[in-house]
């Protein structure tokens, strides 16, 4: 499965597609399409529900997007979050300086280096443009923020789309500490969009201009980094982590918890992000590593710095998010330019917390279901997400368009409905087809109407997985799917299985 | 209660504040805090399970923020999407001229007019400046959005933040009918951020330069305008509406959706507008209308243009939304500029499909929401949201902090989330405060563990409204839970009444 093949599936099936087409797309941006999105909010949802359920002090907040100026000066962005930018000396065509040596010279150990690094590696190596064969002439540092004007006249502010959901909450920090009557660690979640001037956005939604980001800020107590009141709960959990030293060998280690050389605040979050793509993403265990991170790729605000990577059949090992133990760097910065304080009293002991980011990708993370799920079978193609995952909990059919099985088939629509599940109703082609468009899509269950239903209450579901059907009374039929969908019941027993 | 009253309200217990506050807020930026942040998600997934269940073939797409400036040659924006701006001719400030007029006049028949017919007024009536007491020199026009550039160097392009969900919608039109399976009537949905660079944004979230909208626009073919399916269920349901002819007397009438003056198509929805805020936010009847619009009051691009008005108790009558009979403005327009056709074939007739846009501001949504519910009484602060609406379903309190009451506490904790409820946890201070709290947030029901839980496995759930208490068996909380919320079983019958 290839990125091309991806997006051909994602394209035909409405999961996503590049924004604005008929206008001429612009390259970072790509649309929702009505799949995508229901599938986003669950990755969204079940997010929310996993990292937010780690403390009952961790809490979701929605900051604006558009930030003023101060608070980029405050957290070292209008500074530091620049790209190396190469441009040609004869067509002007501009890329990213990284980018080309990578490209060129297959090996990805240029961050950090200075434009006079770029350069002369471009120099030495003789890299040339792609697009009209000359050479660069210079490797200058381009500010990857959006600026904007905010108001008009002598009014006027400049402002800057976030180039990153934690920034909004830095801001709040003091705000909701106060109003959460001053308790920590304190976690505020963001689920919402960034946005970055990227010079080479590409490779879909691996790395675009507008991308939205599900990140958790936890405040806590520097001197408590070394403990975690449910470490015991992981001590013997094993990571599964690609060091430093076995960069050349590719070799990925288990290491539990307790023997990992990090403080304990850190490696309890480690344990929980990979309990999340191995538990509830159902991402196959050798498929999923912590990358090391040196100094050089770092960014420049951690201490600590893995990468959560997963094993993707398009791109090979990929950024799925990463887990950031910041310091002070960012509270500081904002006392500093706002002169607001961010010392807080907690228990007798003054400090400027430290915070812990736990961030992710979320449209790295959709385009990963598609491309770990997919399946092309003899007779079917089919996506098996995870059932949680389904962009839908269930197809809903009448087997045939008379003898009253449209109106039940409404009426038990109305009742599962009411009951909070999710439906694809469909009424037109065989029932073979719709089962097949199921399958397709990643609906997960299909419940049909058939003429038993009008005789005994009864109707069957289907499991995209093994094709199988069992038949099942629709009085219990919201808790049967329920209860498969969150794998409390084994499908097969859940039901009388239909010969 | 005033909008200052609110505001402080909203800050001290955690439902929004203005932005970035530290480094001094831009105006009409708020932030939601974690208390407004919940409260929004309510509001959004009971529009969306309203307004997408209204029809099989209605979805919810997530097209970028961002759009080529194309979007918005086509869509008229980038001509007509402007603000008449008074300048100060001595010290330079600046304010919407329609404003100043309206301050000065108490009148609101401003919209429409041209720069020459502002200024013409403006020297009429003698306005001056607030600030500085000098006369106005001139009133020009200021496009009201945000432009970016994306990209650098020869490879830049101007964009711009959408002003309106909206256009999003329109340029995925034929890629979603097609994928779609090419029937109409179509919706889609968004509910997304909208940007718009408003000179005087004013009275918190009711006008705001960032802010979120909740929109769905339904293709249907202009042949059937006259029709819809389920008329029939509607056609004695009295609509209430504020008629133009009725300005002066500030009548409201009650009229039968049958012998409403307007196509059926579009007054089945205004229908489907009204139960959703009478019957889903519980506003009281007396409380809502539709405003008939004139002719310069209606957007520049709709046929037919209601607003559906709330009275609240800090501004009276606030615009919470509109139906907009957009015709084939949009679709027209995106085909001029960009050359993709529009024409659909369906079913045997080839035409340009109309759309009908029901569109809601999600942020004054939630400020009427406080604004309504918020009550003082002698011994306690409420606000007394419909259930569905409450931040979280319930709070959970242990009694006391020993006893194994924590531990009981923390394994219901568990249960009720698997079940799905939203829960806030408290374990400190007396019960009677804690209670309070519940009362101050808006949460509807509150459950404690007391010592009685550890005999019997039941616990008590506290009624906000009336202060009054039922206890349960811990086996049924969750359906007993679900069942008050969603007015199934009135509160007093469901289960034992604490004397």
């Amino acid at each position: 499965m290839k990125l091309e093949d991806i997006l051909d599936v994602a394209k035909r099936r409405g999961f996503f597609w590049q924004s604005a087409a008929i206008h001429g797309s612009m390259s970072g941006f790509y649309d929702y399409a009505h799949l995508g999105t229901a599938l986003k909010h669950r990755w969204e949802n079940e997010w929310r529900s996993f990292f937010l359920g780690l403390d009952d002090n961790f809490w979701e907040i929605e900051p604006c997007n558009v930030l003023p100026e101060n608070v980029f000066k405050a957290s070292g962005h209008l500074e530091s979050f620049v790209d190396p930018i190469a441009k040609c000396g004869k067509c002007d065509y501009t890329e990213r300086a990284d980018h080309l040596l990578e490209r060129e010279l297959k090996d990805d150990t240029f961050e950090g280096l200075s434009p006079e690094e770029f350069m002369k590696l471009m120099e030495k190596h003789k890299i040339k443009c792609p697009k009209c064969n000359g050479y660069f002439k210079e490797v200058g540092q381009l500010n990857m923020m959006f600026p904007l004007t905010v108001g008009t006249g002598s009014d006027a502010r400049t402002a800057y789309l976030t180039p990153e959901t934690a920034q909004g909450v830095y801001v709040n920090f003091k705000q909701e500490f106060e109003t959460l009557r001053r308790k920590i660690p304190m976690g505020l979640a963001v689920v919402g969009k960034a946005y970055r001037n990227e010079i080479s956005p590409r490779n879909a939604l691996i790395r675009m201009r507008e991308f939205t980001q599900a990140e958790l800020q936890i405040f806590f107590d520097p001197n408590d980094v070394d403990k975690h009141e449910d470490f015991k709960s992981v001590a013997n959990y094993k990571l599964r982590v690609f060091l430093m030293k076995n960069r050349k060998s590719k070799k990925i280690t288990e290491v539990a918890c307790k023997n990992m050389k990090l403080p304990k605040f850190y490696v309890y979050h480690m344990a929980m992000m990979q309990k999340f793509y191995l538990d509830v993403m159902k991402v196959p265990k050798n498929k999923f590593r912590f990358k090391e991170l040196s100094d050089e790729e770092k960014a420049f605000y951690n201490k600590y710095h893995w990468d959560a990577e997963v094993n993707t059949n398009s791109f090979g090992w990929i950024e799925m998010g990463g887990l950031h133990f910041r310091t002070d760097h960012d509270l500081k910065g904002h006392e500093k330019v706002s002169g607001e304080k961010m010392m807080i009293n907690h228990e007798g002991r003054v400090f400027v917390p430290n915070v812990l980011e736990i961030s992710m990708g979320v449209d790295r993370n959709i385009y990963m279901l598609i491309d770990l799920f997919y399946k092309e079978e003899k007779e079917r193609t089919i996506i098996n997400f995870p059932r949680v995952f389904s962009p839908f909990d269930l197809g809903l059919f009448p087997l045939v368009n008379k003898d009253k099985l449209p109106k039940k088939a409404e009426e038990i629509k109305e009742m599962l409905k009411n009951d909070g599940l999710k439906i694809f109703y469909d009424n037109s082609g065989s029932i073979g087809r719709r089962y097949r468009r199921m399958d397709e899509i990643g609906v997960s269950l299909s419940v049909t109407v058939d003429h038993q239903t009008l005789k005994n209450n009864t109707v069957t579901i289907r499991n995209r997985d093994t094709m199988k059907q069992i038949r099942v009374k629709i009085d219990n039929l919201s808790k049967v799917i329920k209860n498969i969908i969150n794998c409390k019941t084994d499908f097969k027993k859940a039901g009388k299985i239909v010969k």
